[in-house]
């Protein structure tokens, strides 16, 4: 078990697979604990797309993911911190984790131009002018008030000669550094009094080095010298050849710290996530499941369904019959078929609620089969569905 | 009491004000009663747009409107009918009110072609030809399966000369004795066993007649001798002075038999059901609350609010400190202002849980004031709460 400064941020491994590095795990934090493997639901801009925390809850979802570069240029650090908070603003009481606002800077941004100093950016709103530093990145997620902080780092993109990837990589461990040392001043701020509101956050170090294996050792060395309460893997699922991103992936996490979260950052396919929790990864975040619920596409388990398709007109099943989600206890394929192409605001928020239950109860079979020590059993019954759905397509 | 020949329908007045034809009653239907004055959100293709029913229940809501023009055209009555109807199709098991279509028709379809026989119209998604005649609404609102169907009728719109009002409502009423005739026939059907989705269902005729209160009066004789098991005043609100409007309610109201429903189609602001429940309206719709809050507009018992306004931006204050809506009791307006600005489809759910709630609460304090015959009194707070809300502006 490890267990940082913070009394309030804990992680402890309950159970581990006997064939693989897959494991169960408890995170805790202040706003509660949360069990691992995990899928963190992506609500950008304090709101998963069209769900209340009510129904996130009911979707499976125990933490959600934040962005730090969306939600400071609106509603901006200064509202939020009048509730305390992303929690009280967004009536979310259980774990939040927030990105640290570069990768965003880095797509979304206007003349965003990289220093040794930080991003200097323009809003892609109303093209105000800003400089995001690891510092203020800290500062932003403190007012935020998000459980899990991030570092600010430097995602070099695919492809990148290994000389990018390795100014990418020494930057982003001196901003580590940085993040880290202002993360510790602001929790000294708060042992006297100054600043409560650091008081229960922790911040997780990102292990970069694109697709070049030795450069993520060196960045796994670097970072665990600095000592970070957990570790994301930053800088996959960015355009590489899917077995090179497993290939990162497992490499990466074979050599990060046992008693440390293990977080993915950005990915990816039910099939991803499998893969990765076998290789021992913990947490992951992705817009997989609700970007494609807007677009009508569902998770199930015989495969995905894009409900919009005609041959559903007058089904009167549920997506998925096997699934025990509101959406699939309540209506059928051919009224979400009719909100879908009627763009009825309804069919956005039953096909999220959908997918996000798909999600969540992935992971959830994934941590028994775990405990329970079957994930071999598991592994080979999620993969005969996959082929079998492939075959069905 | 009236009892229609479907024991299944009945319509009873509980309480009447001694000092306005105001009165309090129960509508029963087979899928539950009905407690008036009510507000009947508005629910065009099979959804109140952006909520559950789980959550119109919340917002107070007991019994909704359908539109049959569009769910005629999408998803069409042979995908409703292997619901058993509306209400399975949309997970909805309270009454549930379907308009004939016409008016749509009139509003929405590419060349609408009136006649004897009916509307000849092109659908205004795909340009394919229809005949919507007062057999066909009957036909398609039996399918729908609607508690509460509505004869097909011709609303001949602001300003009319007399002649054409004349002949809109001779039009009207040789519709409504099709209609009539139609309804009979089918549950006819029923009897023998051949159609079992009529059973339950209940017909009320419209008065129309413009704005000449003789002909309104000559409406209400004819429609009367037909005899409806309730009625309903359309025509309004169809761009006529506010005054008019409420002179042709009032008096048409009073013209309508007491042991009837008295429904009045597509009205209207708060101040307009305060006034028409008064003059003895019982039942109402209107896509106001629905529609104004997708614009932004919220109704409290202050007055109306416009949440995208800047002076809402860090402001901690529920909507409205008096509403116990879902929206109010977790939501700020700096919360709203947020997800509207930015557009989120959470912004929309949250505003119409917030507007339906606030109709549906008037209603059920209209009703209170009727039962406690406090209607004068009520009735000033309201006035003079608009008063200082105007004031306010």
């Amino acid at each position: 078990m490890h267990s940082n400064n913070q009394a309030s941020f804990e992680f402890q491994v309950t159970a581990t697979s006997s064939t693989t590095r897959a494991r169960a795990a408890v995170l805790k934090t202040t706003h509660g604990s949360v069990h691992t493997p995990v899928f963190m639901p992506v609500g950008t801009l304090a709101s998963v797309k069209s769900l209340t925390p009510e129904d996130l809850v009911a979707a499976g979802a125990r933490i959600i993911l934040g962005n730090t570069y969306h939600l400071y240029l609106r509603p901006g650090c200064e509202v939020v911190q009048r509730f305390g908070g992303l929690h009280g603003f967004m009536h979310w009481d259980r774990p939040i984790l927030t990105d640290s606002g570069g990768f965003q800077v880095f797509s979304l941004a206007k003349l965003s131009k990289l220093s040794e100093e930080g991003y200097a950016f323009q809003s892609h709103i109303d093209g105000s002018r800003h400089l995001l530093t690891p510092e203020k990145a800290v500062d932003i997620q403190l007012c935020l008030n998000s459980d899990i902080l991030m570092c600010l780092d430097q995602c070099a993109g695919y492809p990148g000669t290994r000389q990018e990837i390795r100014q990418a990589l020494d930057l982003t461990t001196r901003w580590a550094e940085r993040s880290r040392q202002a993360w510790m001043n602001r929790i000294g701020m708060d042992r006297t009094g100054m600043d409560r509101s650091a008081a229960g956050n922790t911040l997780f170090g990102i292990v970069q080095g694109g697709m070049f294996s030795d450069l993520r050792q060196k960045a796994v060395e670097l970072l665990s010298e600095i000592d970070f309460p957990g570790y994301a893997i930053g800088g996959l699922s960015v355009g590489e050849p899917k077995n090179l991103m497993l290939e990162m992936a497992d490499y990466t996490l074979s050599l990060l710290p046992t008693d440390r979260p293990r977080y993915v950052m950005g990915v990816g396919t039910p099939e991803d996530l499998v893969e990765m929790v076998a290789m021992g990864a913990d947490m992951f975040d992705c817009v997989m499941p609700t970007r494609n619920a807007r677009n009508g596409q569902l998770f199930t388990s015989s495969g995905t369904m894009n409900i919009g398709n005609a041959r559903f007109k007058d089904d009167t099943a549920p997506v998925d019959p096997s699934c025990t989600c509101y959406t699939c206890r309540n209506y059928s394929r051919a009224y979400l078929r009719h909100l879908y192409k009627s763009r009825e605001l309804l069919a956005y928020r039953l096909n999220t609620l959908h997918n996000i239950h798909y999600y969540t109860s992935l992971a959830s079979t994934m941590r028994r089969a775990i405990q329970n020590d079957e994930w071999d059993d598991f592994r080979n019954r999620f993969c005969n569905q996959a082929r079998l759905a492939t075959n069905n397509i």
